[in-house]
């Protein structure tokens, strides 16, 4: 017997998905070829959730897929009670994917009396038997290490340089493309999301100014170019909505947007569907019942699958992420 | 200086007044004459929730003050971000007052592969820094040792009695009066409730019986009695309503209900509404817009207030169930 | 290879019998096929316990199985230092049968200033290495929720209804058998055990009334019936005492009682003896030198061999209690 | 407001005694000129401890003075129940004072597959809320790192020392004293005891030798000497009998024993009772209802009562070692 | 009495300084008018580090300060080990003040199989006692949330750029200074340091390139203008090196560096002396026995002071940033 | 499949040697067949350690050879980021093997406000992930207790009793050998050294004494008797030298050292060279450049390989002590 019959007769792989993303989890589940498991989660008319595990995860390898969106609050107390359910249920392991995790941009405290939520989230996680986490472009690198669990953090980003690759938008060869970073911190993502094509980058540098005003300055050149906005998520728009300005402003040819995440909050879809921006390419890890148009979505049902995969089989992540680009 | 005064130098009381009910933590703040501090919440279009505590807690004895209602989560999520604040800005000692408690029902495993909620609260609130909790009539007394902090679970039930006494409904000299529990495991309750007054009990024996039917025997005797149906809570109003047809059935004169918590979920208030009950004695731990016809609430503030000043002046819990019922 | 056979090979399953019940623990080895491993449990002069396993347990499953019952203190400690033991010798789980967990009344804080030696108990298993822990009829349901770690909770209660079907005592079809509680707290325990007969319940009404005197009223109809008074224990035989008096008092045919664990503490042997009971059935979770006349004991061995089996081999224990009674 | 009055109005301070060696409890309260509070400990007839402290205990600094002797078992639940006890009644901090301390031999493994138990008792009693622990003439002082809280090590020997001397048996000046110890671990203490006399050692060493037999050889020299054996606790008196004899038979002129702890377990009385020793110097950390001959208690009463009051008025114990010998 | 007495009395303050960077501990102290203690710290031949507290703790609210340099690790493990001594010397709390925090680079898994130390430090300095940090300019705000003790971060930069303020060398009022980042990770330091003469921002964009070879593009508009260069630490001076080249091949005037931490390894200083740098401002959290020419050492003794004296207050670090520029 | 075979599929072993002793990790990986996997360590020149882990360790069972040695700090630290590294990557369990664990000897507090650094290092260990300790001859039996977790202490000093029978130094049926203790504390470690050739041991006493003087007594016969002084290790040889002295004074024939761990600090070398020493037999649990003359090194790659295999496959440690001298 090989490693993946062993595991599969000493500790069987169980994949729960929760409802936060659906379509997600039905996608991961299939590319996996494993059933989700039936899991009944009621939500009282009192507000309280209730959570029963259809079937026995004794000695299980079990995954529990919950994407953190809104309402994120919901979400998380589910995945949480759910955890508790199946920790008292004698899972062996309880892995969590989440192919979103709401809270991350809470990572720091910026002023005093403030809470670092992202923090507050890995200990809740951690005290009801969490023994491992799969994420997906997290805002704040470092919030792996608000975990003692070991963390596999993936990358959807260069699913969506791919994508500007396989539509002829970008090339490795052309130079009339400009990744932009709509603030100073996402410089770094900026500059690793140009490095798929060799890009220069530019910023918009957003701050008061003397006389008032809000100035939005554009560091670096992006006249007569292809601009591609990238952030890791996309929530009321508005800051998609400036950093256009600022590149058209600044004579930029053409815009596009690249984000992991999109939230789609408040009325965000209105905002882009106003703007002249090309294409918004982003993942499917937040659902809604409606998008903005011109909104590509990629899946990464075939990465968080992979992830799982790997997780439960031992196999180094390393291999999966070498394989990022084929 | 006595210890009031040093305490007021080495560290002073702070009450936060979050947002599940409003009114009951004013009219606490009131009665202990402090001001509620100002902090900030804010519930955001994707779903998260912001904090900022509005004035310096070095150093101080903080009580937070949250009735954990509909939306349940919400309000549980509010509170959990609260504590990691204060944690994170040197509280001396947290302290959670919460009027009511959701997910107390969840205290044990009814069937394979259920969590216990309640269990879960409480590893959650320790794990974010609680240091000491003030409950109030929780659904099951035992849910103070999934807490291995100090819990100080204090008694509202006097009060409804003293209710029934002052209003001349029920008096320890005559014998028309019967505490009826809805259930079972109520009747421990019912008995204590009861003892107020000398009363018999009786219970409501809802069970399935042998020729399918679900049955609702009365155990003990109603007849021409004035019944007070006594229950820790009244969610939809359905077990209230069965128990009602069930002591009208047997014979009794009049029915009367006293609960502590009134969550009032689903259509509850229409229930209610139509059911030949004389009152419906209730307290103020949930807020709601409006209330059922012929629902008399009485305040818990006092109590509450007396709690919160026992604790921070480490003045025996004793003292005060000593002076419950005057 | 199935499961069962890989699991033998690496984590063998291990039997350690502690000296509270040796009699049980033979039986359950016996059923399970396994010897109990010799283990060296020394108890000195000066009143400290010496333990040696007397074989290697590194990567075994072991299971230890102790009856916390009097003289509770000493068999309780000398389970710590065995799970000590257990644990600095590299064990791959630990857990703990207990017939009788001693401790489990106290479970709440009646007055100020009592412990919840419940939950105390909890934690020092906790502290100690315990993985898994698998009771059997506890004093309150609540009590899997002191526990962080996965519990088992089985139920003989089915057993002794058995007899007293098997035994033509009771049938699902007549209506001559009553359900008695001894008190209001066991009126939820009356009725499941009636489910089993369709059998209506009473309750006896032990309370403090108005001139000074106790009283025991009954609630509920007995006159002219079979009364089986159940309670999860019989300590000193007093409270079965006052529910017989309470019951043949109100008319009551027969009186037999059903109670989990026989305590038997003080004179409770002279007390029942005197009684006039028909049948006193009860389980074998506690041993005593001798036992009081009319007492039937049924074995829990199977259902706690199977509860062994079930978790050594990570079957679902729901199957264990669907096949209940038979 | 010096900072003993400000404590007093802060954390009073609040002893309590229980049941392992009332007299010495007793003896330490009347020298701080505090009295030991009520507390209830009740042993029930099942063997169940039940616990009621007598008097509030919120926000105190309390003293529980412990002595953990035979029956130890008992003795060491009562004390976890108690500070379970205080910990849920709000105390400020908990203090443990163990004028014995059960255990302390079982300090390492010395075979495979025993416990620690000296490790688990150190455990059990931090799960439990202990904040900090006064012990005394520990058996060996590595346990002290047994202890992630604070632990204070008092020295009764210097007492004993000083008794020698008091009583013109062992003086500074002459070369007559030799201080034996019985096996090869004692021949610190020796070395430190003897420090106080400037007095030789010698060691008897005990071992199974090339014939089989059994050699208690003298390593040093004791011909015409007074010896004083030393040992930090008498059990069944089996080793101060075999070195009595060997000092004796290697021309001893005198034997005295030196020991903290006088457990006299089995039939220690006898055992010493026969023995040619001079006088036996013990201290009365251990309560037995009566004593060998020749054997003198000298009280550690006022050791500890200084210890409390230094802890609890943060005074250095250093002053304590200081004034040692007056 | 007031605060600051009442903590005098029964919480004193002391001061100990460890052997990373005596001057600065010296300075601090002289401004908190307190000595430091004594504390015997002792680097044995064979490696290991023996520790002394010269006087008691009991009870005190210490604050170690530390500046983790070079030799780190050495340094690292005399303050966990003055703490291990602190804390078992029975403590009132223990803060740790760090003008230099080693291993903050360390924040995150760049690569598979990689430590975050820095959280790594977090948990060690935790489970050691530690009660509450004082942390400078961490490398990443994130840092904060590794600890779940409270963290006062406090901010070194505003310093450095009142410094050019001071000199004349930047206004409010022109416009001829650009603040520049060596990379994209430190565009927002560079934003928030340029804020404090509205100054813009440009970013060195240094990255692997088509052509294999190296480049160094500058990002925004650096002709004819006073470049700062601001980074926070100076490590072995290539960035530092390779940056002032960028800027000076784009056309800069004058170039100068502003860094918190000048950790100067290998031949830094050789490397800074070379370069055609105005001045480079440091702050003097580590120590060295010689300096780069033009290096200008501010002192952050006043602010570290300040910080200590508000935490041991109980005074609002938010007053602290206040006053931040005067 | 046989276990060993099914452990090497679902977690293979994997070895990592650090950088303490890397000649000893060689000879162990030899022995056991299995390749050091390739660990890239890097000490920065600012002093900090980064580790990458050269190859996947999911779901491995990970052994870590480090022996502390000097400097201890370094690669106590390098330990540790290595556990964190492994942790984080998803080992199945980290077990740590260390020949010579520093800090030792700080087993206990000796002074007021000392650290108890032996601890310390347990808990430091502990926290990053440890699950299981192999070491070798502690200082103190006592600091197995200071984990929680399993620890396998293995014994070298047999294999150097084993070189003295060997070589005809000692054997068991001669009279010449005594084993001497170079202070108190070692008497027990001398008993059981001699207990190897039946021989009678003899304790250094050094001590200070009336006249101001240091005293050397001999206690116990070394005339004419080959000496062999035995120690768990040294240091700077100065306890060796004096040791040396002092037999030779009483009369010693010849004089042999037997010691485990040769830390050779300081001058220590050239300290034996010139003591009138036979041979100084110790371990290679140390590596150094050079060694003192007459200095044998007895390998203990052999010992520590067979317990590596043993807690890898579950086999009993009792069966490795068993075969300890053949």
């Amino acid at each position: 017997m090989n490693k993946e019959e062993l595991l599969q007769i000493l500790h069987p792989m169980k994949l729960i998905g929760l409802g936060g993303n659906p379509a997600l989890n039905e996608k991961i589940a299939q590319i996996l070829k494993k059933p989700l498991i039936e899991t009944a989660v009621q939500h009282f008319s009192d507000g309280e959730i209730q959570v029963n595990i259809g079937e026995s995860v004794r000695g299980c390898d079990v995954f529990v897929i919950q994407s953190i969106q809104d309402p994120v609050n919901e979400n998380f107390m589910e995945l949480e009670i759910v955890l508790d359910a199946l920790h008292r249920a004698s899972a062996h392991r309880i892995n969590v994917v989440v192919p979103y995790l709401a809270y991350s941009r809470s990572d720091t405290k910026t002023r005093s009396r403030e809470p670092i939520t992202a923090k507050l989230i890995a200990n809740l996680l951690q005290i009801t038997g969490l023994d491992h986490l799969i994420a997906l472009d997290l805002h704040a690198s470092q919030i792996q290490g608000f975990y003692n669990v070991p963390v596999d953090h993936l990358h959807a980003m260069p699913l969506l340089a791919q994508y500007f690759i396989d539509n002829g938008i970008a090339t490795k060869e052309e130079d009339d493309i400009v990744v932009v970073s709509p603030d100073h911190s996402g410089a770094k993502l900026a500059r690793n999301f140009g490095q798929c094509f060799d890009a220069p980058i530019a910023i918009v540098d957003q701050r008061r100014a003397r006389y008032d005003a809000d100035v939005h300055d554009m560091i670096g050149d992006v006249k007569d170019k292809k601009c591609i906005i990238v952030d890791d998520l996309i929530d009321t728009g508005s800051r998609i909505s400036s950093s256009t300005k600022s590149v058209l402003a600044a004579g930029a040819k053409k815009v596009y947007v690249a984000s992991t995440h999109a939230l789609l909050s408040q009325n965000a879809t209105e905002v882009l569907n106003e703007l002249p921006i090309e294409q918004i390419v982003v993942t499917d890890t937040i659902k809604h019942s409606h998008y903005p148009d011109r909104m590509v979505r990629i899946s990464v049902d075939l990465l968080l699958a992979r992830g799982i995969n790997y997780v439960y089989n031992d196999r180094s992540m390393h291999l999966l992420s070498e394989s990022k680009l084929k």
